[in-house]
């Protein structure tokens, strides 16, 4: 099948996933989970974390932002449209919807502006059914994990098979494009299991080969566990897009990761005459030249 | 055809090149090639930088060094039979013996203890006719690029045919073991064309596919002309052991390039346990630890 492009918009951009294209960055910050303050803020109506997420991860290079508002005991859905006219305000970039709760996509699909990545399905029938319909009537594009209820499969040849019931189903029952199919072909952690990566980079293959399809994943989830994630990171994502992965969910924060993931464009040939390339360095320079002059100014007394 | 095993040896000690293996980093640093004063200093006997030299590349962890004695208007046989042994002096790790002159690879193999790599062939009839010999009768494994007298190759199905050839005539014709020859699938600046690198994962690919040999290749040339080469030799490196590269001729003393090569080894299933990992995390914060200890006392005036 030949390869896919998939087509994101916010009321003003366009972002399209390809495998002839650069990496799409999707920035992972914007998320309560695990961030106790941030979570309590936002039960107190302080959203002021959310401009700052949005800023780091605009600033650090994100071509999409991941917007989660998965808060206990709040209505999630409310806050998740809250969250996401928020952040259109503050950013031009597509939004990537994220939640567990049906209605939570059903009503941030509702208040967004553009064309958006819904995150996630599984190939469970019953998620399919409830969240399928959404994409098609909202015309949006959703990321699909090729596991079920039992488990998350650790085999390649298993992920290939939800990946088929996943395409046959979203398709042919639901009218949903191929092109607008996203699979996570899931990496693991590295330290639980030393063959995960070669799973997921098998797995990854096997999708771009058999589908062309467009793939993300959350990208930290290799480097749990170990010491030195960001190196990890910054190996692990050139390795996946050698062998397919066309976008990750990420931060945007690490200078490392985001340098490999350019690097790898341009030695993958999606940054002709390695334009930006050669644009970051002299912006890096340029940031750094700034930095030393005015720290020499407040030496001197005059910064 | 199963994947193969390249054994290496000193007199100590024994290097394995495996794509079930830890990548082989091999030294290049001690090589006079555009440097002028060390050029000098060996045509005076002075040979204290191939000291240091050797000292650097092993601290950054090398695996195996490459030596070089190319220096115009010397007695290149001579020195860098002295070299080799000067180099077997100071270290237990297997050499690379490199040289364009048939007759410095004789002496330099007659130098050597233990089981070298020679560096290198084409597929010229005329090297291989001249060199072969030499590597059989020494029993050492040798580095072959798959290119003519014509010029370098552009596109992989030609790499593929001259790799065919050298592996005919060297296993044929000279009795050289399919293990022993490494092949260099070529590498070249992706400043003067965006595609060499799929070009060269091209066929690294073709090459485990179809004979499992091993791989070598310079690892700075994809960077030549561009910024930041440390970054972008630091993502090309696990890309190209993704597609099957098990080896490189490399300057060990960027830690960052060399970072990224122990992060694919663990990311590939080669680092079980990921102990290496870990061990190297443990040992850079001692060192830091060590650093910061030292700075510390010298200003308390008790360093």
């Amino acid at each position: 099948m030949p390869d896919q492009h998939t087509v994101l918009r916010s009321a003003t951009k366009e972002v399209v996933l390809g495998h002839d294209r650069p990496f799409t960055i999707i920035g992972e910050r914007i998320n309560p989970t695990g961030r106790k303050i941030f979570q309590e803020q936002l039960r107190a109506g302080d959203f002021s974390a959310i401009e700052r997420d949005v800023a780091a991860q605009v600033a650090g290079g994100a071509d999409v932002l991941d917007v989660n508002m998965g808060v206990p005991l709040t209505d999630e859905p409310e806050l998740l449209a809250t969250a996401i006219r928020l952040v259109q305000s503050r950013t031009d970039l597509p939004i990537c919807i994220d939640s567990s709760v049906v209605e939570a996509l059903e009503v941030g699909l509702d208040a967004y502006q553009g064309r958006a990545l819904v995150n996630s399905i599984t190939a469970e029938d019953e998620r399919m059914e409830q969240i399928l319909p959404l994409v098609k009537r909202y015309d949006a594009a959703v990321i699909a994990l090729p596991n079920d209820a039992d488990e998350i499969p650790m085999e390649a040849d298993k992920r290939i098979e939800l990946v088929a019931k996943i395409v046959e189903t979203a398709t042919k029952e639901y009218g949903i494009a191929l092109e607008d199919i996203v699979i996570d072909p899931l990496a693991m952690p590295i330290g639980a299991d030393t063959q995960v990566v070669n799973t997921a980079l098998e797995t990854i293959q096997r999708i771009r080969q058999g589908w062309g399809l467009n793939m993300t994943l959350g990208a930290s989830n290799v480097s749990f566990g170990m010491p030195a994630r960001h190196a990890l990171g910054a190996a692990f994502l050139p390795m996946a897009m050698t062998a397919g992965l066309t976008s990750a969910i990420m931060d945007a924060r690490s200078p490392q990761i985001v340098e490999a993931v350019r690097a790898a464009d341009l030695l993958l040939g999606h940054d002709e005459w390695g334009m930006s390339w050669i644009a970051a360095h002299r912006a890096r320079q340029a940031a750094a030249a700034a930095a030393t002059e005015q720290a020499a100014g407040q030496v001197l007394g005059t910064g």
